[in-house]
């Protein structure tokens, strides 16, 4: 396989997310165009594709409206998301929500959800099944963040169910959708999919750090907007520590509670920001990436299963991008 | 064909709802539950049964889950309809905007615009596509609906581009997947359409009819709420003139400006109130009626065009019933 090939089929995605925005209401195409052209990732759909390619299939353009649909599913959430969490700027830019309002917003997801379909239309049943359950458990995963935001409270196994549902499961829809279409055998599909499902959990858990430590400007987004929410990795479970410091036993990391304890006697005003700082030398931080190295290591691990091609070695070097990410 | 066997399809569609709707987490289970078993018409799952057999399907369980979808999509646009509204109440009990807030309102709707893919999946790539058109076109015609509302001004033209989008496309596809899955002739998958259409155009000004003249407790919802929003067939024009009462020309009903004019002479506080007594006794209402009559007399000529049978009078007898209808 050639690099050159992935390059090719991202192009080819993202052109034709473009053409599939074709609405004759002027304001759709400008603010779904706004989100889609913003520069994503495109982590998701590069999984798709490569996990085509390392299941056997030769002809990538099989795969591209399948990867194209699993970006636009990513893409209308982050718009309905920016709504429910008064997000103002996205990629650098401003949030649909806060360009258009929340009415255009609203739609403009909706829009986007629509065409989903119009894209996974050429693909049999098999396929819309897989791309149903990824689109229902992203939304129960957003629910039950949301719920336990609300509540205030939440514990290490609700945080754990909430990154399955809301970022693992579209990874492993991508990678089992695109295994399938490449005609990998039962044990190949399933090993992409255990692949994807853990980089997804890894991701997500990096999300949640650099939500603490990571440069506004590199991830075009604030910083402590999760914990502003009560959610992420770092938000005050019921027992009073933070989810991803737990490794090991309740001893290991600092406490939320405490950090703002601690962070309450800082000159800081803010006690979010007081919260960060505390939680950047507390240890919390240190804990949370073992963890992701954790799901990391399972992703490299279901890759022994998979044949080896150049998809796999890209895939495997996914992971390190998942990893050192900055944005 | 025995009347009985379309009934024992809706309730095969309720039926289907509910179990589709089998999340993990319970506040999706309880508001989309809430919202579905709130009693619908089922009008456009109904025309999607119907010309199921009236093209000369045999087995209505074939029907059954695109039927099903097409109502899912309705209620899950109800569902984010009712956040941008801001109404309170549908179908006679609390919206889930009112009774779960706007974020899990959002996340419902969205859930059930996921559950739609599954009820599709069964279904060949023509059907998806038909179903992506409807649901895209759907929002089209509500963002279309929000900029004309945003603006207070609208034409004749938008306001007929806004109902054909927002309600007829949907009615359309149902027709359409129907009498394809019935293994209809291209004459009567046309006919089907077409009927499907105009019942859609006029089931639409007749709900915006009721907005006017209606009995909100036959309704489920107050009324004056598409007028208070600057919108529907009653909304002030770009000319001064509501649109409904344009029918052979200007000078037929009163003008909306009248209207308020008029009505601020009255002793009516409210002035939604004051243009809403003003437009029954206007003559607006009747010129509305006579419109949507007009359309209603499209949808049975277009019957003409398929052969007769049980089914194709029952089709018949549903624009009475959407005529007639009071809620």
């Amino acid at each position: 396989m050639d690099l050159t090939l992935t390059r090719d089929g991202l192009q080819a995605i993202d052109a034709l997310l473009i053409a599939t925005i074709d609405s004759e209401v002027e304001l759709l195409n400008e603010a779904s165009r706004h989100i889609i052209s913003g520069g994503g990732k495109h982590l998701r759909p590069h999984v798709a594709l490569l996990s085509y390619l390392a299941a056997g299939g030769e002809d990538l353009s099989e795969a591209v409206s399948m990867a194209a649909a699993i970006e636009m599913v990513h893409t209308a959430t982050l718009v309905h998301d920016d709504i429910n969490d008064h997000a103002l700027l996205r990629r650098g830019r401003p949030s649909v929500h806060a360009r258009w309002g929340r009415t255009f917003a609203l739609l403009t997801g909706d829009y986007m959800f629509a065409k989903v379909y119009e894209l996974m239309a050429p693909y049999g049943s098999e396929y819309n099944i897989i791309m149903a359950r990824a689109c229902s458990e992203l939304v129960e995963g957003e629910t039950l963040q949301a719920v336990a935001a609300k509540a205030g409270t939440i514990d290490r196994e609700t945080y754990k169910r909430i990154v399955a549902l809301k970022t693992a499961s579209l990874f492993e829809g991508a990678a089992r959708m695109g295994a399938l279409l490449g005609g990998g055998d039962e044990r190949t599909v399933e090993a992409l999919a255990e692949y994807a499902y853990n980089l997804g959990i890894a991701f997500q858990m990096v999300d949640d750090i650099l939500d603490v430590v990571g440069d506004p400007t590199a991830l075009g987004k604030p910083v402590g907007a999760d914990l502003a929410q009560g959610r992420g990795a770092f938000a005050p479970p019921s027992n009073g520590t933070t989810i991803l410091s737990l490794q090991g036993g309740d001893d290991v990391g600092a406490t939320a509670a405490a950090a703002v304890a601690v962070a309450e006697a800082t000159d800081e005003a803010d006690p979010i920001a007081r919260m960060m700082a505390k939680l950047r030398t507390s240890g919390a931080i240190e804990a949370a990436r073992l963890q992701a190295l954790e799901m990391i290591d399972r992703a490299r691990a279901a890759l022994d299963d998979v044949p080896p091609s150049a998809a796999r070695d890209e895939l495997l070097s996914l992971t390190d991008d998942v990893l050192d990410r900055d944005h």
